[in-house]
């Protein structure tokens, strides 16, 4: 209980909350009283506005407004709408973000893309250990073109595997699972200068780590709407195109929401100008309208100071567990390093731990066969809460003392 | 004013809806009262229990439940449970229908399947006019695999197009403007005659329309959840795939929700057993679960004799029409004939009438560049409504007499 009972500490912390300026925000979000929510990379809770929102596009726009609020409530502008909100979250600009499909759904449509505009090129590179779905949908891209590979190398041996027979880079920018987090301008340029295309999944980026595309010379990005960005469960996500490849890369999910003139209903598919050939069946407007508002909530903050705080927020967990929980394995980049939202430790009864801190009011979560996460979104959570949570914590794990 | 002074015309339509066995539903909408709601085809109004689930979802289940409602409250099951549902009102078995993606997406995924599974057959095969995105994604879907081509004939020289170089027929079985309705069960026949698999859009027929895909013998299907469904703007969508054809098929998007043991998060994917391994990315559980609440709606009625009725309301729809409305040219089929769950006329004032009708609180839809269609759901029109309507329709074509 050595953190429970250090009143300097719970001081130092308070400090740190009372010194915040993001610390309004919590109250923006539908949290149960006293619960410490630290899984918010795998499920962000409910903006308050999001329900509002949820609310009155069903009940007005949708009940009052039926098939005239396409247009009288611009649900059809709403994937470039929105997407040119995200855009502002992750250094794009106006035009280059569409909101559309899921995170794999995007990956495929524009893996598929890639390799289509580069015939010369052979194969896809991606990164052992990554996210599942990346590896699956890079596999599944390469697999229906004629001749096409994925190539599945170290994270350590990417720079070498970036041969002239290859068209496309994958990566996950923050890990999953260890929050490792690349260099994206550093990882853009090398790939560049090998004539690579890269492709980074942000979803465990977005909201929480400064992302900057344009400023550092991205290709091509996606990720999902449901984790930092609270946008409700399986919430629509995104794909980004760089102004300078959207031209010539053709989504080979042609559905009618991507074509140049939808309601023209013509025979013939002409993509439409712009990010918004990107777009294929009609979007789910309920989930996005929910989307939308939790973005809004997520644009009131400042970006740079939301992922200093989040760095910070990851840098105090790691301190006071490495004093107060010294059993756990920390499997995630240190103090002061550069990491994702999240911070990792294996154990070997993590699972256990994982349910005993549910039963206590902290919610982290748990991949098997032994890691534990804890998400630490600048949002809603606090000094203090990192504080009680690794209390909980190192309690749970000497029950006796 | 010939309908609106028909009081013997009146008195027998009333009477038809005294007897009707699904007058009831109407109160399970949230229409605004007085409303003549004849757009059901392009989107279905919110089902009360829909708005209620959906509070429902995103204030409990996501609120409270936040992550742990992924398991807690079942969403996981989601995809595969609102897929057995529907399944019960096309004609398909357990495990054989999904619910996933858009429409579009769909539709790519078990063009690629089917063509891939068939390297010996190059072409896929569909209809001149059908809906855009059937086309469109057909056309995408060929692009993508080696040497396949798209063929594109007329819907009276299908039977002549299925030579043994076709692997796939893509219709929709309702036309979306025209309602011309194919005979599901002699297109499969012929088409499996000849070595074809079909790929049925049933996405203006589900709901309306009896559709039996196990008993005609069908092969593959997708559709969508908005129309007759009424489970909400871009709902998320359906597809089906015959047991006999679940093994051999796989999907191009080979996302992690499609994989045997998605969360093993393995390097390999591992398709899943039968239809779940169309699934692709997370499913937007908002959207799916106002989509639930609406099928569990339609579910409550007997969908043969809702198919009757709106065949009936349709036939009554014509005969006072082609009484009241002369100057308009009916492009639907005609009373007594095979038809989808709207009808459909030509006039080149369309676009001013649907307007003026709109005004006069009669919502149909136009279709440019000069067809007026009325969709004419069983669940919540009547047959007053539909005389009320035509002859709303009379008066705004002579607004002199």
């Amino acid at each position: 209980m050595a953190v429970r009972g250090d009143t300097r500490l719970l001081d130092r912390l308070r400090a740190l909350d009372a010194a915040d300026p993001l610390r309004g925000l919590r109250g923006a979000f539908d949290l149960p009283p006293g619960l410490i929510y630290l899984a918010g990379n795998s499920l962000g809770p409910p903006p308050k506005a999001a329900l509002i929102q949820l609310d009155r596009t069903s009940r007005e726009e949708w009940g009052r407004g039926l098939v005239g609020a396409w247009t009288d409530h611009d649900w059809i502008g709403a994937p470039g709408r929105v997407g040119d909100k995200i855009a502002r979250l992750i250094g794009a600009g106006p035009s280059e973000v569409v909101v559309a499909d899921s995170t794999s759904a995007n990956l495929f449509k524009l893996i598929v893309a890639a390799l289509a505009a580069r015939p010369e090129r052979k194969a896809v590179v991606a990164a052992n250990g990554d996210f599942p779905t990346d590896l699956y949908t890079a596999a599944g891209a390469a697999g229906v073109l004629e001749g096409r590979e994925l190539r599945l190398v170290d994270r350590d041996a990417l720079d070498g595997a970036l041969d002239d027979d290859v068209a496309l880079l994958v990566l996950t920018h923050s890990h999953y699972k260890s929050s490792e987090l690349y260099d994206m301008a550093a990882v853009n340029a090398r790939a560049r200068a090998a004539g690579v295309l890269v492709l980074w999944d942000l979803s465990h980026s977005t909201g929480v780590v400064e992302v900057d595309l344009n400023g550092s010379g991205a290709d091509l990005a996606v990720g999902c709407g449901y984790k930092y960005l609270n946008g409700g469960p399986g919430a629509p996500a995104y794909l980004y195109v760089a102004t300078r490849h959207q031209e010539r890369l053709r989504s080979p999910l042609a559905g009618w929401m991507g074509h140049a003139v939808p309601f023209d209903f013509a025979d013939g598919y002409v993509p439409a100008k712009g990010v918004r050939r990107f777009l294929c069946g009609t979007p789910p407007i309920l989930s996005l309208s929910a989307l939308e508002a939790a973005v809004d909530v997520m644009l009131g903050a400042d970006m740079a100071a939301a992922a200093r705080k989040a760095a910070h927020l990851g840098d105090s967990f790691l301190e006071i567990a490495a004093e107060a929980c010294p059993a756990l394995e920390r499997v995630c980049p240190g103090p002061g390093e550069r990491r994702g939202g999240h911070v990792a430790f294996r154990h070997p009864d993590a699972a256990g731990l994982c349910k005993a801190l549910i039963a206590k009011g902290v919610i982290g979560d748990f991949r098997g066969p032994d890691v534990l996460r804890f998400g630490l979104s600048p949002l809603y959570v606090g000094f203090e809460d990192v504080g009680r949570a690794v209390a909980i914590l190192s309690a749970a794990m000497s029950p006796v003392s």
